[in-house]
């Protein structure tokens, strides 16, 4: 079992059943996520000391919040409370040719007014392996991006691994803002995890002719994107999650990892979707326990896409496998047959 | 924002969850729905002022219902109230190659017992431009017909267009008296929408060998059905909606368009079905906002089309999306990402 | 109206909603099935006086459950009262890749230790023309067994059509025990259900070649195990299911049917699941149906195979089609299109 | 075990939840329920063979309706099944001071079309011992009426009981057809259920000074429309339901029997309700199982008035209590304890 | 029908249901209520032109609100569209001795940093004859505050009628800064409507020995303060409220007008909950209402208390009861007898 | 904060919605509790280090439980997980005269075949400084019988204090059985809690002349049986709670807490309940935690009784009150006014 720190925001998430538009809802599903939350959650689930930071307001809905990262075996140590709020990010789930919507509302958060001493990186990251966070904590605030590149400098001298998902926001700041203060993390962090897109609004990094509404993925361009990432930052493995989505209801799912010297790509699902929220963090999930395992290179990516595969069929944000569950589909059972 | 005014019954429509059958219901989710009043919440969540005109009973069902209209920004200034009763429909949703049923408790509603003097047609269409009905309105009742024909008269005076979705119902007549009531309707109406069913069954035109069931659709018998069509009643247009049915969660959709000249054929939509009830009255409502807008008969068809494709995804009659949603899907975007 | 007797466990389903995870849930659907309660509800709905006979607690969960049977038209007259306890079985029903999961509290159930003069067999099978359980039953307990081969002989003496679908449960007993108990019974037996599984882990008969989870089914394979089945135990049919898991949201479905000189094979049929549960069970239903009904043996599979297509469209364990449903499907009608 | 028949009307209860009012509501309850079939409910769960006849449409909601009186085991055999529709009622309901609302939709059902062929009443009566209607059957239409009329006189004929619960409904007919109508019944009937307002309002007969709306009933007063009900229709017994509404959440509720010499008065109950709708025939079922079990007169009361103190607890209109559980509080124990 | 304006905030209303606190759910029931939309939603109700004025944010929630105050016909035709978000509170019910709590997150709405273009006043008065805001809109932000006190003058210029409900909510702002903010609107205020508390926290107005918590309320201390409130500040009328908080579940509920000559005051109800939130401001809707029918200062009072009576029994902060509901309470008929 | 040890069975909780009987049921409330749990949770929830032990099936229905109590802040990490099942109740709420049911189906539970392997008492007491378990515990079977005598001698040689609840349960064993069991354990003890049955039922103590059912509770009575417990096993304190069961809906709530020489009598509360069961153990839990923090023992009784009146407010069998809400009761706020 080995201690793993995230750190982030989390939300309350308000969905709508039944692919309602929120203008029909009369009640809204009530779960929590978030980017480093999910990660979290993932590595909790497959047995690993997982804590997730943050700072949640001092009443009952950060309570509320705090005891289910509890119920899903999430530490909650460190997590300061105070602060105004606790986001809310509002979910229609779509299907088919309609799209799923996001509608945030997480200015002001607890988070992204937390400060320094809300946070004893020294005593969070004791006997701690790996600290992993995503694109979106730095871009709350400054405040968080202080509070960010804080936090990798001290994992960095305390020898942990540092992960990052580059998750581009566009809501929450520009490329321009992204591309300065994302670049200046990078030298911490040891693993990337990235789409194209992501590469390419954060900084400017891009393949060629590959059409991202269509769905159409060009293998080689995300070499490209991968071999250029490790070239300017050093990083020591990148991910790219390879999506095609053909509708709202249908999406493949694939992965490729770059170690630097070799490519290692995933077996490509076809997923009737359920939940598509969340997806990309139970990748992490999933490669972070990889490497923790010490799972080969190839295992590693397998794992991972096979956890974000079965992710895809969970409601809310966590990732609910277990790593045998998991290891099933990846050694090749996606039959859905019942387990009785 | 233009007056649209559309006339005919809108009713409750109870449904049972997660694909139930009535038996094992115990509670139902209620919703209202009828062919014009969803053409009216269409048009009035594109921007138009919609008018639904229909009868209501004076009781707590009826004020439910005109509150429902409402809240989708539908006009409610010229219902009446009074009558007897609201009609019902109950709907089990089915799946795979299980059909959904429509269960209808219609009979003797307020609608169907309208009197002249519960319209003033000529308030009614004061600055409106656009009148819409379906078939079903004159299938309700003698009264109900004689009100459409009077309100076709007073439309077309006015100089309004009209436009009628034939929509053949057995259960409320028989084609040779929809044959009859309808022919007299025809001379007022100016673009006419049907499938080939209902050509078939209200006016005896027909294509060769096309098998409804099996859902093999010849294409050139529907070029020859709207020909025939304009042929005989002189329609500025005529639209065909051309449903393949491959089970009750998958359909593939498209349409026709004809004026008179030339036929414009849409894109065809692969469908994961959520609620397909209430599909070709959102054609109907896409259809006009075209003709208001102006757009290119091209982009008409289009409009509807992808209008009535996303309404598979939404539950309950109405179709609500905005027009820049369906102006993505129309654009080519129907991959279905999310949107944050 | 043929009197049928069935004879085995009820339990109560308990069922997260919306592809849940049990630990996300907090309320769950509560229904009732097994296996032979299952095929006893079919034939009420067909229209058969079906009797289901069990032992349920004294207690108001026996009670509740026996007013579900009442409800869909089962025969609840020879039902004992008393022993400890209802079984409970928990379902998460699954999606995409992810299996659905079983997870059984049986153990101990008043069925398991009901003592013979809970049931009076003379007086049950008087009248009645058919016979059916399933392997199920005797594997609960010795004392299950026992009443079992007691009900089989009575039955045989009394000259009604036994039928038996062979439905093996590892987490219930052995293979080699499964086998020693089940030979004895399918003296008995005329009709046989079973999967290629059943008859490799019960009688240890099996097919070349077949990977059952990969989906891959040999026809040729499954012909081979009916040969062995009717030689070794001399059925005068053999029916077997095939089911071809592509995923846990989509399966493919057809059936064999031997009759010890032919071989009758069904259409196939490519589902959206809603709820696979008691999908083997729907098809004995309709099995037995043709053959009451003296349907030919190609139309007795393809009632058989229609019914259970079906069932997976339908929420819980028991198939509440009509006949007239089932035989538009068979008839060809498969398009899922709205009856109104 | 007696054989009883109860005819009349059963509709579905649409009910809001939480106390919304319709305008609020979007997922309804739906039960079935009315006052004949009510009584059937009651005795059914006492354990006597409680047959409900009606006529219901020969569709799927007729088939739900039918079920659900199965479930609750009501003999459904003499149910005639064809006309137009099942009524339906949809209820608001109140708390403290704002009354629940029921909005009645029942005009044109199939019981109030059924033919003298719909059943056959020799059949029907063979071996039974009681029979019960209410003042709603005959006032739903006049063919209803002869109906009853021709039931009470074969039930007679045959040796019957006949109870009748006057219960008058304003909005389905004039108090002079009432008075007409339920006159001419009223030589049939043996035992008479009634609250001051009915009989008052169906026969002029009248109590001094009670002011129902304030809920202070004068105890005298009962007693004296009792002795003129016995004097003007020679009833071998009146029971009177002595309601004292308090508010919408709390009710008194006592009665009186009159054996046309004696006046038994009950307990009186102090209630907080849970649902009131059913309430009086709840009473209905208590007391004609006291004449069933050949209760004293004391007992009787008791025990219909302890049956639908009880009811008042329970959702729905079919009051689901077991006889013991009347028993206990009858016998006193209304602290409402745990039952473990 | 008179035009009536209200201005203020309205939040996303999210409650748990059945009595939960926050940390057991997992679904909100998801409704909308603000003081002043409250107050317009009553009158809207009673049928009058009532007009909700606010700013939402531009986005799905923003929609949302705006169509559910269409549904109970409040008017949205001056709402401004923009800003950041629109305030949610969470609401747990609480029950017998246990309070309902409310947390708010109504920081940086979008009504809080409205701005003086966003609203124009002349054009919104046009025509109308009564303003009404609470304390609660100019305590929002001191961008507010100024809106309020133009408002208040183009009101009052345009010779409307103002009333104004005290409102103090301490987690907004000071008595210092509410003293001051509010001392400056009242000369514009025609009609208050306050409890003591407000009186009190507001203007330092107190009355003698009265324990708000224990509920013992003196009579004479509330006239004291309503002759303090006239004399400060010359209102027309001064409305003061008064409950008795027995426990969550139950109050009592009376209120007392004062003309600057005679004391009015009210029925006193006793009430089993439903839902507390929004009482107070169906007080304010009812006090209107009578002002405006021109009721005799008695029968508004009454009115007014009849109205938030009945409030006290819907769920959600809109009070749907009809000016025949009320006025039958306000009548004497309490009973809660079911309307049928 | 102070490490307790409860150690007991906790069972799946069923319970049916809005009062409805089981056999009215399609959907359950799945909860979790037991005696020991619950006073678990409420420790846990006031800040306490409490950890629950017992021992939960190797499946998903025990990792479910393991989660929930982890939600609330229930330690777990001394459960032991295997055995065959998680123990069920199923519970009918009650309401007015009707009272709740708790069907029990916990036989062959995995804690009531533990062995002593499953936990090292040792390691589990360590720097524990209260031990709490109830009669239930002894009750499961001659087992668990044995583990409570073990832990009892470990936690007493450790120096912990030993408190028990009585809690009789007459389905799970005979009081000369309990009598003998509990009275071997009795020496361990230190605090005990009862109510009249219990010292009656379990050590034939009786008090004279109560009448249980009808709510009439003699005080002095009370006192009795709290010296006759002292005198016979030595107790430092005897707590009997005082519940007058009014009905389903209502009841007083009292306590009596004795320490050898003086009686403290608790305030009564009047109770409008939301949920009983659970009710004894939040006392259970109010009172030690009364005793950890050295309130006086006045103070101690009236924070039990608080916390456990509050409880009646909360669904389900854990008391979810904070602190500071129990202390705002106890010092005199009971009105229930909305904390916002």
């Amino acid at each position: 079992m080995a201690k793993v720190i995230t750190f982030g925001e989390i939300m309350l998430r308000l969905q709508t059943y039944d692919h309602q538009r929120l203008i029909q809802a009369t009640e809204l599903e009530a779960t929590f996520g978030g980017g480093e939350a999910n990660v979290a959650a993932s590595l909790a689930g497959y047995g690993h000391d997982a804590y997730f930071v943050t700072k949640l307001p001092d009443n009952l809905v950060g309570a509320w919040c705090q005891s289910e990262l509890r119920k899903y075996n999430v530490k909650t140590d460190y997590i300061a409370r105070g602060g105004e709020r606790l986001g809310v990010y509002y979910v229609e789930k779509g299907a088919s040719q309609r799209a799923s919507t996001v509608t945030y509302d997480r200015a002001h958060s607890s988070i992204s007014t937390a400060q320094p001493e809300d946070f004893n990186w020294d005593v969070i990251f004791n006997d701690a392996v790996w600290f992993h966070f995503t694109g979106i904590t730095p871009a709350l605030s400054d405040g968080a991006a202080a509070l960010c590149l804080e936090a990798c400098k001290v994992a960095k001298n305390k020898g942990l691994t540092v992960s990052c998902d580059l998750n581009f926001r566009k809501k929450l700041w520009t490329s321009e803002k992204a591309g300065q203060v994302m670049g200046g993390l990078m030298e911490y962090v040891d693993v990337v995890i990235a789409n194209e897109e992501d590469a390419d609004r954060v900084f400017g990094i891009r393949a060629k002719a590959t059409n991202i509404t269509s769905g159409e993925l060009s293998d080689e361009g995300y070499r490209d994107v991968a071999r250029q990432l490790v070239k300017r930052f050093g990083f020591s493995h990148v991910a790219i999650t390879l999506r095609e989505s053909i509708s709202a209801s249908i999406n493949n799912w694939s992965a490729l990892l770059y170690d630097g010297k070799e490519f290692y790509k995933s077996k490509k699902y076809h997923i009737n979707i359920v939940d598509r929220v969340g997806g990309g963090d139970s990748f992490g999930g999933g490669l972070i326990y990889g490497f923790l395992e010490q799972y080969s290179t190839q295992d590693t990516i397998e794992f991972a896409v096979a956890a974000s595969c079965l992710k895809h069929s969970i409601e809310g944000d966590f990732n609910l496998m277990s790593v045998q569950e998991v290891r099933n589909l990846m050694g090749g059972d996606g039959s859905g047959r019942v387990q009785r």
